[in-house]
Order: C-alpha cells, then sequence, then structure tokens
C-alpha cells in the first residue's frame, strides 16, 4: 500500500479512529498525487477515492495497483453504499479545518457514523518534508532566483506594476515552473507600505524603490520569495530601513536550527524591529510545501520547536504607512545544525539600471 | 448606507436575525467592494468590517462616509470587544456553507452568541444581477470572443496545450481583463474526451480537434465559454458529434426564459443527448457572476425557476471515453422573452490553418 496512507492509518490507530474522510485536495494529493475533486475514504479494509465522472478517467491513469485505492464513481452510489462504508466504524475522522459547518452536517447524515475533529492530522504529517519533496521545493526556489535575476534586466521605467507581475507569471510558465505559487506582489514607490499590495497601474519611475514577493509552483511544490530593487540608486531613508530590515533577516536565520522555539524567534525579530522604530505588520515566516503558507507557522505567543527537514520563509519588513515598505523574504530549509538557504538570490540592496 | 447592506439587513430581519457574519471574501466584495481578509459583521447598529493590519490601509482607501462601514484591526480587538458586537442580538446569522466546521467553533466562543444558518442568503442576492454588474459580464464576454478571434490566427501545428493556454492569459491581461476566471481548458485530440482536463505537453497534430474552455473577469464579473477548433478538417465522426451537441446548445438556448423550469430544461438536453447515443457526464450550465460558478445550478433533479437578469451558461457536452470530446458553451443573459448570448463568437465548427 501507498507508504503515506499506511503512515497516516497507524497514526488514525493511536487517536482511536478506525477510519477518515480526507476532504482538503492538497492532502489528498498528498496522499495519493490525485489531483481531481473528491473525498478520500479511509476505511477498515479499503483506500477509497470518491469522485464524478468528469475525473475518473483521468484519476484511473495515474494511480497503480501498488497504490491500493478504489475509484468510485459517485453517481453510481445510493444512500445504503455510503451508509455501508464505514460500517463497524465507532469513530472516524473528519477535516474540522477543512469542511465546511454545512458540510459536515451533509457528512453526518450520508455516512452515518460518530464525527471526530483531526487537528490538521494530515498537514501535521506534512511538515517535515521527504528528502523527494525537499527537491521539489529546491527545483521552485532555483526557478525563482532565476526570475529574479531576469527582472533585473527587465523592468525599465515606465513600465507599470501589472506588466511586471504579468511577466513574472510568463517566466514561470516558461521556464520549467507548473506556474505561480501566489499572484505576485509588485508594489512600487509608496504602495510598497503595504504588505500585500496589488499589482496596478501605476509606472516605475527614477529613485523609485520596487517590493517584489513571488513564488512559483513546482510538481506541486511552492517556493516564496521577497527582495527589493532600487531603480538608479537608493535613497538614504530607504538605505537606513533596508539595513535595519537586513540585519532582522540575518539575525532570524541565524537562530533557526532544529530544536529551536519559533515563538522565542519571532519575539526576538520583533523586539529588534521595534528598537530600531518600526511595529511589525506580521509574523516573521510560515511553513511552505503543497500550501505557499502551512504548518509550522512563526508566531509570538504560539510555542512551536523547529525540526530538522522542515521548511520554512523567513521575512521580517519594515512599514511607514503611506510612505514605503521593505521586506527581504527567503525559504529556507531546517538542518540539525543551521539552515540551508533554498532561495540564493543576493541580499544586497540591488540597484537596477531604469 | 450603502444600498446592497440595506436590502440584506431588510431580508434578515424578516428571518428574524439581528446580525449577521460575512466571513465569504466574494460576499464581502459584493456588499462592500472591499477586497482583503477579514469578516464584515452586521450588527445592530452598525457595520463592521475586522481586518488585520497588511489590509487597513487598503481597505479605508476604498471605503467613502456614505458606505456606513467602520474597519478594525483585529489586533486592537479583546475578548470583551467580540463579545459586545452582537450584544442584544438573540440570534445572528453566519455562512455555514463557508465556514469551516473549526471556525464555527471559534466564533460560537468569540462572539457569544446564537449562530443561525442563512442559507446562502448572499448567494441568493447575487442572483439576479443589476444593470452594472451585466456590464461588467457583458464587457468579459466581450474579451473573451476576442481571445477566440485571435486564437484562430495564433493556433499551428506543433504547439502544446499548455502554450496555448498561457497565451490565453497573456491575451486577457493584456487586453483589459483582471485576468483569467478559471484555468483555461485546452484539450486536444483524445485528450478532449475528459471535461476537466489539464493542458498538458501534447502537441496540435494535423486532423486535431481542440477543446477550449476559458473566461476572463472583468471588474470581478466573470465570463465562460467553450467552443471547438479542428485543424485543416474536421473528419466525419467529429462533424456528427459536433451537430448533435449543437443542436442540443440550440434547443437549451431557445428554452431558457423568464419563469422557465431549469429541472425540465435540464431533463430535455439529457434526453436529447441520451437518443443520440451519449450519455451526459456533466450538467447543462450553471449561474455565472463574481464567481464562475454560482447560484443558479442546472440540475436534473432539483426544481429553479429562472427569472430576468440571471446570466447562466449553456453547455451541453458529448463524450466518447479516450476517443474525443465536443463541448459548446455560452454565457447568456435570461429575460422576459428569451436569452440575449453574452459570447457573440460563431458557433460553425471552426476550421484553422495549422
Amino acid at each position: 500500500m501507498n507508504i503515506k496512507i499506511k503512515w497516516l492509518r497507524d497514526k488514525l490507530r493511536t487517536q482511536n479512529l478506525q477510519g477518515m474522510i480526507v476532504s482538503n485536495p492538497v492532502n489528498v494529493k498528498y496522499l495519493t498525487g490525485i489531483e481531481a475533486e473528491g473525498e478520500l475514504l479511509i476505511t477498515l479494509r479499503e483506500n477509497i477515492f470518491i469522485t464524478d465522472s468528469r475525473y475518473v478517467e483521468a484519476v484511473n491513469t495515474i494511480l497503480t495497483i501498488e497504490d491500493e485505492i478504489l475509484v468510485n464513481d459517485k453517481k453510481n452510489l445510493n444512500k445504503d453504499d455510503y451508509a455501508a462504508f464505514f460500517m463497524f466504524c465507532e469513530n472516524v475522522g473528519f477535516e474540522e479545518n477543512f469542511v465546511t459547518y454545512a458540510e459536515y452536517k451533509e457528512m453526518l447524515q450520508k455516512y452515518r457514523v460518530n464525527l471526530m475533529e483531526t487537528e490538521k492530522i494530515v498537514e501535521s504529517q506534512r511538515i517535515i518534508k521527504e528528502e523527494k519533496e525537499i527537491q521539489c521545493i529546491e527545483r521552485a526556489c532555483e526557478i525563482t532566483d532565476k526570475c529574479f535575476e531576469y527582472l533585473q534586466s527587465f523592468i525599465k521605467i515606465g513600465m507599470t506594476e501589472k506588466e511586471i507581475a504579468f511577466e513574472i507569471e510568463r517566466f514561470y510558465k516558461t521556464n520549467g515552473a507548473d506556474g505561480v505559487s501566489f499572484e505576485p506582489i509588485v508594489a512600487s514607490g509608496h504602495n510598497s507600505s503595504m504588505p500585500h499590495a496589488v499589482p496596478g497601474n501605476r509606472k516605475i519611475k527614477d529613485g523609485d524603490l520596487i517590493l517584489i514577493d513571488m513564488g512559483c509552483k513546482y510538481k506541486g511544490y511552492c517556493s516564496d520569495m521577497t527582495r527589493m530593487i532600487f531603480v538608479n540608486c537608493i535613497e538614504d531613508e530607504y538605505k537606513e530601513a533596508y539595513d535595519i530590515c537586513l540585519k532582522n533577516n540575518e539575525m532570524v536565520e541565524k537562530e533557526i536550527k532544529d530544536g529551536k522555539n519559533m515563538k522565542t524567534i519571532s519575539q526576538n525579530s520583533n523586539n529588534d524591529l521595534k528598537v530600531n522604530g518600526y511595529s511589525p505588520l506580521h509574523s516573521v515566516g510560515h511553513g511552505v510545501g503543497l500550501d505557499i503558507h502551512e504548518k509550522p507557522f512563526f508566531s509570538i505567543t504560539y510555542d512551536q520547536q523547529l525540526k530538522e527537514n522542515m521548511v520554512v520563509t523567513v521575512e521580517p519588513g519594515v512599514y511607514k504607512t503611506g510612505q514605503f515598505g521593505i521586506r527581504i523574504e527567503d525559504t529556507v530549509l531546517v538542518g540539525k545544525m543551521g539552515i540551508t538557504r533554498l532561495t540564493k538570490s543576493s541580499k544586497e540592496p540591488t540597484i537596477i539600471n531604469g
């Protein structure tokens, strides 16, 4: 049987669950490789993927006998079939963080079983990356580095943020990535003060700073990187803020290794920003994998230990409302002794000829 | 006050709800114009948008005093603030089809109020489009027609499905659209037999048929259209299937008008496909608006009346597993006497010189 499902089955047993309904498509992909609408049922004896006629053919072409996953077209299932799936099961897990309240009520009716919360059981399995997964993230980061290098010659005065954002998408799709891992943020001038700015029609000007937050997917796995570009020169005020941000970024990257507490690291980063006169507007980082934001999350309130083979971002930012913002972000692999940076673009301020 | 929120408040009153928590960002955009993460609270006296520091600045720039919406940064709110929002409210609605089971439990704790299901109250408000909304969909359809015209000269033998899909995205972004309304489907040869095929590396060949299902967004509103392209010639088997599909499409479009039952129309369409030797693999259409798939849905089991100013797709398809598929789809506006086609590309088989 598929090794990841085997692992999940063992885990379910320790929680006194005799089955599970996996509804989150990212978790379905993680466990089975399937990319289609549907539900994966882990029952006492079988693994069943319930989908609809649009996907049956496609799903069957990617599964092998070794996967031991049966594919069912839901139009061939009746009430009794649903009630039979979890026969002899006392407790069956469901994904309370993905399933809506309405779907939960429907599941109760359909499967006629005791549904138990599973507290991100599969997401927790996904935190520690396997070699193969790390390779995919590495590749996604490599393509992102190449994209940033390319942008330095592409960006010119007069272009709009939108045009640059579109070029990032084009680069990814024509350079081996599946596509973007999120809509790129290209925020120039005062727009950069909004951490989640949407690229607009503002044109790049001489002396601008441009915040570029971007990432791609490779075989479903994400990269995430932010760099600043300065057009022709770098104003003193920007340079001062840049140095504060970079110092913070490097401090955090030095602190990260197996066993370290993410809460302490978050607090240290925030304190350093505050000492330098900036209020932190967002957390210092998050896990990256099949989702662009996934466990573990850096938090100033929540204890969590870093472990070997986690992949996280480090992304402190300094913002002056309505004026400018600067963020420097890497995707990094957590190791026993420290990090390996997966995004490798230089962190010296990038000044281009616009 | 914002007129859509006023309408919602009246509706809530008739359902004995003294407030509502709107969590679905598409509904928040519909009601307020806001595009940001957060929750809209309709309380007894106020309309409050709770967001986080990343969005406060951006949200405040789009709201006017007339909107009467207060913006709160959640980091400034404590337990008591949350408990106070719905003071003196007996029942408060929530979006059971959007909120996860875990979020529901959190809301219960946070707002300490009786949470009631609202059965897609805002989605139902969205079914009948206003003049302004129709104009946006019309514009999205117009750009889609232009894109299809462009593709007829762009597509050449040897190109991959992926390349064509990317060109569709590029066209949209550089011709006035916000972007795609869904990942375009470009399925050539036998790939077309999978209704939701993902564009791959298959190269276009002489004699191919290519199914192209695409749409864009304009000011957030979607278009949706499917057309077939035949390369250099059209095989007899394809032509026969095409005629069956087109006849069905035209039959359905003729039946659609204010007052007609969507179930009857669905059944008629399915019966016609079956008589011609094809099993229907999907429903004949769905509503289109801020979401690419939204209420109302054509269904062979569920009664629903068409009303003036609904916007729906008409998209019958005929499929031979592993061999080929043909689908012809329009976005149409429902009127008192019949439809207005909003996607206007010719439905004669399109044969290109590849």
